[in-house]
């Protein structure tokens, strides 16, 4: 039986590993900070103490962290999963990078002769925990062939992007187009409130209608509540769309609205709702207008 | 049994009326010019003249005509609907019209002493048919109340939107929205194909996510297909987009998205696309970018 | 000698009059309200009690009131100026008014046999009083310059435009450019305050390159002192380039600068800067970015 | 009497070196590639065969170098300038590079107790042969003291902008404003010419009143006479607007307009016009309403 090596036990590594784990597969896990890994020492599930430890006991290691940075320090130095790859090695990077940071990491892991898959995953912590994560996979067809009852314990679907890169492309394809959706429907909002529209009528009229969409529907009624705990913060999703926008001037796609998002964004972050849900991009509209969005 | 006179035998109206035949409402129809009247004239259904023998005739007069010009033709003139108005009849207003063409229509209806609902639609054609259109009644409840069945027998569901004018408010709103998350899918998909995503699995990750929406499964199908048949075509929603700009500029609302979302339907329109459905608003972004968006 | 009649004593007209009495010309002036027409008699100059006697008594009119309603309000009626036209007189109709507004003014002031001449001007109270306003001259070339000697009493240069019409389009031109650039010039001096450079050190630098304008000399000194007092206050900017959107929504010219500064102007106008000078689109930015741009 | 190293010979470095020459200034120039040197060879001129020699002779160094990379490729390795330097010696960075490169300039080179001024310039290469760039200088106030006689041979005005950083930012703050302009005349331009305005017309109202610029005038008459070559190029202006878009992301302030302009010249340069001058900026804007702006 394979073990499954998993790097990154955040909010969202978490559910995923134990996924993994109720699917019946031989887990062994890390992370940088001791305190994630306790609930599953506790289980009896085996902890490592180095990326390199990872790398040299697991058959597939899975590779949920943070950003481009904590990718690469995964990867290197003494204790890095590189040192500890071979031949019989499959590493399956799930995090939230660039395209840039993924094809540089395929490139060293590749070098080991070990196998990489591209896998980002579009969800949050709800769809991590119920294993119905969209899995964004780029790659080699086999290579995910042989990962895919793996991948299918986190989540589904699983969409063949194409090539290593590609995962990480479609992630920032679709987030530039939850964006742009989240801070086109606070306009829209707070244009019916400005005129005295009722939000559930509001809420009503769109979820009966071509323009519903699961993202309004939660967002919606978090809205109605005033919550704005972060699901998705603020600032996560600026730095989306001003990595969006980058790649769009890099490849010659004129992106005028999304371009405007980010403004949006960068507005509300400025106003001090960077660590608040993406919701309160509707904050920066609503202080402009002097209007308030509610039930 | 009431007699209901249907004006404005349109794309949307003429389903809309046999909807109401179907139901088995007693019906007088009327239409500026001929043709479409003789469908109904050959099942045997009354056909009026004039506006003005509609309102002669019937209880419930229904309008569903052009714009803000076709409703002023309706209701005024010798052979205007007004001048057969008494207080026995209710008038319907179900056409796109402004709010401010909704508030003197009603003032010059309840002038005569008639009833007056605000009661435009969302939706087109094909729901029109089924009789699954969202209908945004705007008006006293208890006027609504009275002519529940006779929306029922159109749409579903009849949302409460508020004072009369607030229906054709509801409208506005929905319709910034559609504007806005068109063009922000054609940034997203026109993004995604230049860096050589594929279509389909661009779709797929779209369905399986929140921002998964009826509008991008039916526009991204047609668009896969090259199908630019206008269903509701650049120009329409042009107008609806420098609409609401106006107003949220009459009310104080910033529409930052909404703003540069109209000035790419006016790039698309300038480039001769008004005409075809709103998605090929596409068009003009891929041909910035030189790109193709297909499968 | 010629008798020059003025229609419309505010801010811009009455200077604009003084300086055709000054320039030696025989006037006749009215204005709706009284006030303003006093000084005028004081010093022995004929006040008119309508625009009709105006038309009856003049050989050339020059009306300069405030928008489209208020030109209709002196051409039309019973005592409007139109009823005293006759093929004697020439209009020039210096207000800043809509093209259309101009087209149909002209028409009707040349059913009565009159001449027309569309005159609006550039600039503010002092160029008005220095007689150095931008004339911009539409129509037949022969009947400006017949009142070229009257034009240039009250600004210089005259530039010939085109046809009727014209002068009200340039007018609007000019006025879109203005916009943008005070937009954009309060964005950078915002972007450059919230890195700490100087406002006297950018202002210099400003002045010494390429981008140097009177504009951002007026303007840079204006806001170094936080005088907001207005000269040309924010809501007519604002509603020039709403206008201006229209119109290239109309003819199929994409603006995106524009549209983004459109909105600017809305969010500083919905802030409670609309009465305060054009320079006050700079508060919208400050407040979003917490800076003030000061010495 | 001080010998000035010169170090890139570029379209601007060159007449900047000439201008220092005939100042009678002891001049040392070096040049990554042999070409640009041989003029100054002819003259009898000392050329240097690395930055390091250059370091090592000169008791100021100027550097005129193409980017952020080329700066620290003169600095940095064996033969770099660093090696070269001692406490005798200032630095005087004038490269458009950015104010991170430019603080991590001054820290090495302080770090061998050299002395660094932070002096990038604004204008093309007509005023660098004239002396009349404007310098941006950012340093301690008595190190440019010492080399205001160096700079005033070059440029005019010096302003003293800051510390070191402050005169990459000022550099950006300009080179955003310019961008903006630029876009947004192109805009008033396309605007009156597809209302057939004459554009010898709009250009003597521009030239008439507060918006009139240097920058109008020169690009004015460039696009009359159709003439796109390069003086300050499309991508090189594209490249300012997004690094000026980044950094006020970064500091949390709103660029709305600059936004757009970044996407028009987004646009200019995928539709092929990257190397043309900025003014190409108005071809994508005329391709889009189908005009042309000429006289």
């Amino acid at each position: 039986m394979q073990t499954i090596g998993f790097i990154g036990l955040g909010a969202m590594g978490t559910p995923m590993a134990w996924n993994l784990e109720e699917a019946g597969h031989d887990l062994l896990v890390y992370n940088r900070s001791d305190g994630p890994t306790e609930p599953f020492a506790d289980a009896g599930i085996d902890v490592a103490d180095s990326p390199r430890a990872v790398g040299q006991q697991a058959d597939v290691v899975v590779i949920m962290v943070t950003d481009d940075e904590a990718l690469a320090a995964v990867l290197d130095g003494e204790d890095g999963l590189l040192i500890g790859l071979d031949s019989e090695t499959t590493v399956i990077q799930m995090s939230t990078v660039t395209p840039e940071a993924t094809e540089a990491a395929a490139q060293t892991v590749q070098a080991q002769n070990a196998r990489f898959v591209d896998a980002p995953v579009s969800g949050t912590v709800g769809p991590a925990e119920e294993g119905t994560l969209t899995v964004l996979a780029g790659g080699d067809d086999d290579v995910i062939d042989d990962v895919e009852a793996i991948l299918a314990a986190m989540g589904e679907p699983i969409v063949r992007c194409g090539d290593v890169g590609d995962g990480a492309r479609m992630k920032l394809f679709v987030n530039l187009l939850l964006g742009d959706m989240m801070s086109a429907y606070a306009e829209a909002l707070t244009f019916g409130a400005a005129q005295g529209l009722d939000l559930e009528a509001m809420q009503q009229v769109v979820e009966a209608g071509a323009v519903d969409s699961p993202l309004f529907r939660i967002k919606g009624d978090l809205i109605a509540e005033r919550d704005f705990q972060p699901r998705f913060p603020v600032d996560l999703q600026f730095k989306d769309l001003r990595y969006a926008n980058e790649v769009a001037n890099d490849v010659g796609v004129q992106l005028p609205q999304t371009a405007a998002a980010r403004e949006s964004f960068s507005a509300a972050s400025a106003m001090g709702h960077g660590n608040e849900d993406m919701t309160a991009v509707l904050k920066y509209l609503e202080s402009i207008a002097d209007v308030t969005v509610e039930r």
